[in-house]
C-alpha cells in the first residue's frame, strides 16, 4: 500500500439514495485504499422526532442527552453504517463498519459542560487513535467505514463530529503512510463566488488562505473547514480536498496543502 | 491459540444490567479466546412499540417487515452491540462489534415466503462464514461481538437467529481450531425436573438424548436447542454447553458431546 484516502461523506450524500449509490459504486471500483467516515444527521433527527425527542442543535452540534445518545448510536452505528457496509459488499467491495469503540480505534473525552452542556458529546483524543489497527484492516483488503460514535474508554459512548473524526484518523494514519483527506459536500469545492458553482478555487495554501480571508473571498462556514484542513496538513496529511462526492475519484475540487 | 469459545447470550442477560456487567467482567478476566454472539429481543420490541410498530412473533421468530428490519438493525447492531463493546473496552478487554455484513463475515438467504412470510428474516449460509477473518481478529487479541444481523451479499440486511449464528460460527471456526460453543440462558443447564433448578443433567450424548426424549425427561423448547447442539457437535464443535452466564467460565451446565 503506497497511500491512503480518508473520505468523509455527510448528509447531502447519505440522505440521497441515488447519490449514495453512485458514490459507493465509484468507491467500489476505485483502485486506491480508502477509509470512509460518515455522518448521518437527518435520519437521527427524524427518529428523534418520531420518539418525541425534539432535536436541539447549538452551533451545528447536536445536544446529546441520554435518549439522544441512544438515538444517534442506533442511527449512525446501526442503520446508516450497516446499510453502507451491506451496499459495498453487494458491489464486491469488502468493508467493515466501526465505531471508535470497536477495536478501541478512537477514544474521545466528554466535552466540558461549561459554558454549554452538550451532554454526551466528545472531543477526539488525537493521541489515542489506533492507526495500526485501521491500516491493518486496509492492508487486508477491507475498507473501514467509521461513523462518528466514539467512546471514552470508561464504558460511555460519545457523539463526535464526523469532520473531526475524519481529520483525526487521517492525521494518525499519515504518521504511518502518506494519507490524503477528502471532504465530500454538495458543491464542487470552495467557491470564489458563492453564486457560481463553477468558480472553484483550485488550491489553497496557508498564505492564500490569509489573503482570501482578508479579501472576504472565503467566509462563514467555510472558514473553520479550511482552517481544520490546513491544521491536518500541518500535522502530516499530504493534502486535503474539499469537493463533491466525485472528488475522491477524479481529484477535482479545492486542494489544500502547504 | 489452542482453542476457541463461542458464547451466546440472550435477552435474560442483556435485559438485566447487573447480570450483563457481571458476565462482561467474567469475560474480561477469562484467559481463553472468545467470540461473543448476542440477541437483544426485548429492547427491539420496546422501540418497535414506541414507533407504533406492533411486534409480531410466529414460533418465536420476529416477523420482519422493512420498518422492523430498520428497528432490529438499529437496536442489535447499534445500541446493544456498541454498549457491550464499550463496556468490554472499559474493562481493558479489546472487542470489536460486527454484523454478518462486516468483513463479509456471515451471509444468509432470505427465508422463502411460503408457507409463512417472515419478511427480512434470513437463514445462515454455513458454507459462507468467513472463519479465517474471525479467527484473525481473535489472534490479534480482539473479541468479536456479533449481533444476529447478517446480509445476503446483494445489499440487503437480514434478521437472523442468534442461536443459529452462534452455532454456525462455532462450526465454521471448528474447521480451523478446536471450538467450544456455550449457550447462556437463565437456568443452570438442562433440567431433569423443571421445578428443581439444581437437577441439571451433566451430560447429553446422541444416545442419551434419544433416551431422554422417549422418557419425556426433555421436552418443549429444549428439544430443538439440544437437537441443534448435537448437530453442531456432529459438524465439528468439540462440545456444546447449555448453562447460565457463568457456565463459559466455570464449565458448569449441561455438556453436549458425542
Amino acid at each position: 500500500m503506497t497511500k491512503l484516502n480518508v473520505i468523509k461523506i455527510g448528509g447531502n450524500v447519505l440522505d440521497n439514495h441515488e447519490m449514495l449509490e453512485r458514490f459507493l459504486e465509484s468507491l467500489a471500483s476505485f483502485d486506491e485504499p480508502v477509509v470512509l467516515v460518515h455522518g448521518g444527521g437527518k435520519e437521527a433527527s427524524r427518529l428523534s422526532r418520531q420518539l418525541g425527542v425534539e432535536p436541539e442543535m447549538i452551533d451545528g452540534r447536536r445536544v446529546t442527552d441520554r435518549a439522544t445518545l441512544d438515538i444517534v448510536t442506533m442511527v449512525y452505528a446501526g442503520l446508516v453504517n450497516k446499510r453502507v457496509v451491506a451496499s459495498l459488499q453487494a458491489k464486491g467491495h469488502n468493508a467493515i463498519g466501526l465505531t471508535g469503540a470497536d477495536g478501541n480505534s478512537i477514544t474521545a473525552t466528554r466535552r466540558c459542560p461549561q459554558p454549554i452542556d452538550y451532554g454526551f458529546v466528545g472531543d477526539i483524543n488525537p493521541q489515542n487513535i489506533n492507526a495500526s489497527f485501521i491500516i491493518d484492516l486496509v492492508t487486508k483488503g477491507m475498507t473501514p467505514v467509521f461513523c462518528a460514535i466514539c467512546h471514552d474508554g470508561k464504558g460511555t459512548l460519545l457523539n463526535c463530529n464526523a469532520d473531526t473524526v475524519a481529520a483525526s484518523v487521517a492525521v494518525a494514519c499519515s504518521q504511518l503512510i502518506p494519507t490524503r483527506l477528502v471532504y465530500c459536500f454538495e458543491k464542487k469545492g470552495v467557491l470564489q463566488n458563492p453564486d457560481d458553482d463553477d468558480s472553484v478555487i483550485g488550491h489553497i495554501s496557508p498564505e492564500l488562505f490569509r489573503k482570501y480571508k482578508e479579501e472576504g473571498v472565503v467566509s462563514g462556514g467555510m472558514l473553520p473547514k479550511i482552517h481544520n484542513a490546513l491544521k491536518a496538513v500541518e500535522e502530516g496529511v499530504t493534502e486535503v480536498i474539499i469537493g463533491n462526492p466525485e472528488s475522491p475519484f477524479n481529484s477535482e475540487g479545492t486542494h489544500i496543502s502547504l
